[in-house]
């Protein structure tokens, strides 16, 4: 643990097509967390308006469906605040989408990563974060379903195929969805103290993996 | 499984200060269901309003924090659609709270559970069920850090202090958070199909719980 007072304010940033389960699994955590230290959240859209950000999926797909979820931002990515200490991304189908807002997402991040504390990715989020060139040489993780696209798109990175969640300096990256949740705890014990990593996984009634190298789904999609 | 087709249109009732991974986690096994089979989704909320509802927790807290997240209804449950066949409630502080809008949620829960199929509540959401007296008589569980608070609110129903989750007839409840994953998994399993419980679950990248009786939790919290 840092002797420095832990960060305070925490940026989500979100687009529209991300994997729900991806960040309210962290969410959730530093939501417990927020009784036991002073927090403030940004939520950041990098689209030009702060109309609401749907999860996957928000397409009908092949049955028609229609079942999505919106959340609200309160922050666009051309107009953040400027004291944001940590950020977390999370994967989803729309950060393979071509658009605007997809650049405008990652030259955020690119612009902003220098003067944070934390940057933490989870599921595909490392694929953004890889656009920039900050995980060049660096080590990290991703999704293991979309591990070959992920990793084939940025191989500069030092890709880790068999990892619940990987640490390189001040950047956490957590393999698919629910992996997110031992990242973000993992991060709340290595920042704010293991005490509070043990409760909120025992108020979540999670049974928490405490060993980042512990991935029974490498092998479950052939990758170890 | 049924010969019936699965239902399609599924309800989310949520409320201010509901617990964001309590319906996220069973939210995204149905985003991904949703590739699978036609599915419909309404977030009811039981304000007078379409306004959007937070996460928990929507109050400073001993910290002041600032910290919380906003989810947009799209029906309020005065002026509810007519063909919900499945709803899910999760828990949270809110419905601890006195307020016309929880009485709403209880009535509405009351009105429109005999036209559903099945009724799956995750953590909490046990007691905001309770209140209508639809569990009376049978077994249901709910969070078990809160489990003494539920169960004294409602005696007559039967409580199972050791489930991850519980079916009796429709109604499936669950342990707290997490545990809404397994337990709509186990529903997905019952209802739509075994293979897409497991494909689902794999996508998560989430070791699920098989047995709805095996509840680490339960001695923990004293209960078991």
């Amino acid at each position: 643990m840092s002797t420095q007072a832990p960060p305070v304010h925490i940026g989500i940033l979100l687009y529209q097509d991300f994997e729900a389960l991806d960040i309210f699994g962290p969410l959730n955590c530093l939501n417990a967390l927020s009784r036991d230290f002073p927090l403030q959240i940004s939520i950041l859209t990098p689209e030009t308006t702060l109309k609401p950000l749907n999860t996957y999926p928000s397409d009908p797909g092949p049955h028609n469906s229609n079942f999505t979820q919106a959340v609200v931002p309160t922050h666009t990515t051309a107009d953040p605040p400027k004291d944001l200490e940590v950020i977390f991304i999370p994967g989803g189908n729309g950060m393979y989408v071509d658009t605007p807002a997809i650049s405008a997402a990652v030259q955020f991040v690119k612009d902003t990563y220098p003067k944070l504390r934390y940057l933490n990715t989870i599921c595909t989020g490392s694929a953004l974060l890889a656009r920039t060139g900050i995980l060049d040489g660096r080590r990290a993780t991703s999704n293991k379903a979309f591990y070959k696209i992920v990793t084939a798109e940025r191989p500069a990175v030092n890709w880790i195929p068999k990892a619940r969640w990987v640490v390189d300096g001040n950047i956490y990256t957590s393999s698919g969805v629910t992996a997110g949740i031992d990242m973000t705890l993992a991060f709340i014990q290595d920042v704010y103290g293991r005490k509070y990593a043990d409760e909120i996984a025992d108020r979540l009634e999670y049974d928490r993996m405490l060993n980042p190298d512990e991935d029974p789904f490498a092998a479950k999609y052939g990758l170890a």
